[in-house]
């Protein structure tokens, strides 16, 4: 029963059906730009423009929305001479019934009744003056954990935007030979504009966005009842989670496990198990959690990629997790794939 | 049971430990070059250079083996002009107590008894004159499905190199600036030579080799006894395998299995379930491999992105895989992660 999406999975829960088949279609993609049902959702610096959701009385975090912009709103942004770049994100999974209804009215041909999405990121001077015309909006930063903040299906649109996003931001030239490129499909794709550039021959990966695979994982003491968590530097104080690193080429998902368990800790790890995963859009990761089962137990920690690692029983695992005590550590929020990988060990485990 | 080492995984099986702490040692890493029980592997164009193997005539496949070179060997092809990447691999699993025997008979200080591996990508100047001085030896190009009848610890050594090659070829310069990189840490760092380009600041991906997640997934029909097999228009004909797309920013595994399928031949998927991976040097994939149940049927293929889709039953299957009658239609082989998926399928269904 290890289906792939046995948990809550914030930032890979979307609001929008990303209908890449559109992504081609310039004419639909400029008549959709300029609807006037067309949400926009705006980007400074990779921070999102929210506002303050309702009902953050009653829960402990502060929740924010996403502000939902029209053309009209954009419009003058989009024409300043300062870059800005749009990537469009797909359309609402619920088809417009009013919409059809009004714009049948109108006497347009072609309406379809889909609501398309935008993400539109725009430099720092339009970031300045969006702000000062709508005074209860703000961008979203630093993103993390403010990110954490947004209604689960809007943070699935925020992490598409924001990867897509941190890609154009880095990824500006072409990296086969240097030169200028140009955004196409929705600006799903970048094209070197260098005639005679290899990257333009056969397939290959420079002229899309870039996905990083990532393990984190739930490594279990040979006994059964321990885990293995460790801290990274720049952690809060008192935090601990789950091990993670990048893939890298060649390897399986096991192997990186392995790899990871033991370059960072000294342990040793023989089986892995896939449990779920969860895009991270810090800029564009896929991170793939999974149970690890150690076959040595003493730690040594390579302090130059984490802080520190310890086993924790399973009493102090649920003290934390359930009873809610953080007298002695804490984890990540619920939100993060660690924590339900935590969670998830703590479940299996009172099954057995 | 979802262990992610359950299948035999060719290319995902090595005989190096990758020893990554070493990267950054250049002390031992210059001091391994010249070693003289260092391991060299030759790559020409991303094709490494083999030789055949024994035992050949028994199996139906012919069987190749890489060429093991040493420092010697490669010496005076290091020295050209002519420009060489070189990418540090790993150590052998086996530690060798002859070596540390031999060694401090040569009353070497620092022998650690390790036998490090390398990558040496050459270009085609260097690589004629290599095939004539050793007349046994020849690149093995096109790489597929030429480089599956590696020897299967061969294979996954060649995948992690073969993959830090091609990002070699393909990531020359800074994709934030455009400006020359340096390549660092063994080959598996590039670091912009602009003093003030903003990919030197905080961490991002650009430095880092990169890894594209690819969902390949075995579509269950909803009566159980049927599964949906697809041909590229780029296969063998009679040829049908798994679907399979790049994995998006911001999707889960089970996003991205729904989407490809859906937009490639129009048929719902609902649950996925994680079977197994595989690391794909063609250049640098990591293919994640579910199994996907259907909750429609009626096929409309894609022709820009696929040729046919059909469902085949699980008697036609079962011909073609355990009977090998492959009159109709056949499958990838069985080292493909496509095969084993298909594989699974037909077990687990005899199973309920
Ligand atoms: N990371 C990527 N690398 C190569 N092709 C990609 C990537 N992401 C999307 N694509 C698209 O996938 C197509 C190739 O898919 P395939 O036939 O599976 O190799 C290309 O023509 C692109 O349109
Ligand atoms: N694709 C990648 N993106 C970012 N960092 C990477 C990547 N691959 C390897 N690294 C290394 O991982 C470190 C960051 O890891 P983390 O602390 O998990 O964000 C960097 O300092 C790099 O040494």
């Amino acid at each position: 029963s290890n289906y792939v999406e046995e948990y809550e999975n914030y930032f890979g829960t979307t609001l929008l059906d990303r209908r890449s088949n559109k992504r081609t279609d310039s004419k639909w993609l400029s008549e959709k730009q300029s609807h006037p049902a067309t949400v926009y959702i705006l980007f400074s610096d990779l921070s999102p423009l929210v506002t303050l959701g309702e009902g953050r009385e009653s829960s402990q975090q502060p929740e924010v929305k996403l502000c939902r912009l029209h053309h009209k709103d954009v419009e003058e942004c989009m024409n300043q001479t300062e870059e800005c770049t749009l990537v469009f994100l797909g359309v609402e999974l619920q088809y417009d019934e009013n919409l059809m209804a009004a714009c049948s009215g109108r006497g347009l041909q072609e309406e379809d009744g889909l609501v398309a999405w935008f993400a539109l990121s725009i430099g720092s001077a339009s970031a300045e003056k969006f702000k000062q015309k709508h005074e209860d909006c703000y961008f979203l930063h630093p993103p993390m954990p403010a990110l954490l903040q947004l209604p689960e299906k809007e943070a699935g649109v925020v992490a598409q935007a924001r990867s897509v996003l941190a890609w154009h931001s880095r990824y500006r030239f072409c990296p086969t030979c240097g030169s200028a490129t140009k955004i196409e499909e929705g600006g799903y794709k970048k094209t070197c504009l260098k005639e005679d550039c290899p990257s333009l021959q056969g397939v290959h990966n420079t002229s899309y966005p870039r996905v990083d695979p990532v393990v984190i994982m739930q490594v279990i003491h040979p006994d059964g009842n321990h885990c293995l968590l460790g801290r990274q530097k720049r952690f809060p104080p008192g935090m601990f989670s789950c091990l993670a690193g990048f893939v890298e080429p060649g390897e399986t998902i096991g192997d990186a496990v392995r790899r990871e368990v033991e370059e960072e800790t000294g342990v040793k790890v023989s089986h892995v198990q896939y449990v779920s995963c969860q895009p991270w859009p810090m800029p564009s990761s896929l991170m793939i959690g999974c149970l690890a089962v150690a076959v040595s137990t003493e730690i040594e920690v390579d302090k130059n990629e984490i802080e520190d690692a310890r086993w924790f029983t399973r009493e102090q695992v649920v003290e934390v997790l359930i009873k809610g005590n953080q007298h002695s550590f804490f984890v990540p929020p619920s939100r993060a794939i660690a924590h339900q990988l935590i969670k998830h060990w703590i479940g299996m485990n009172a099954n057995l």
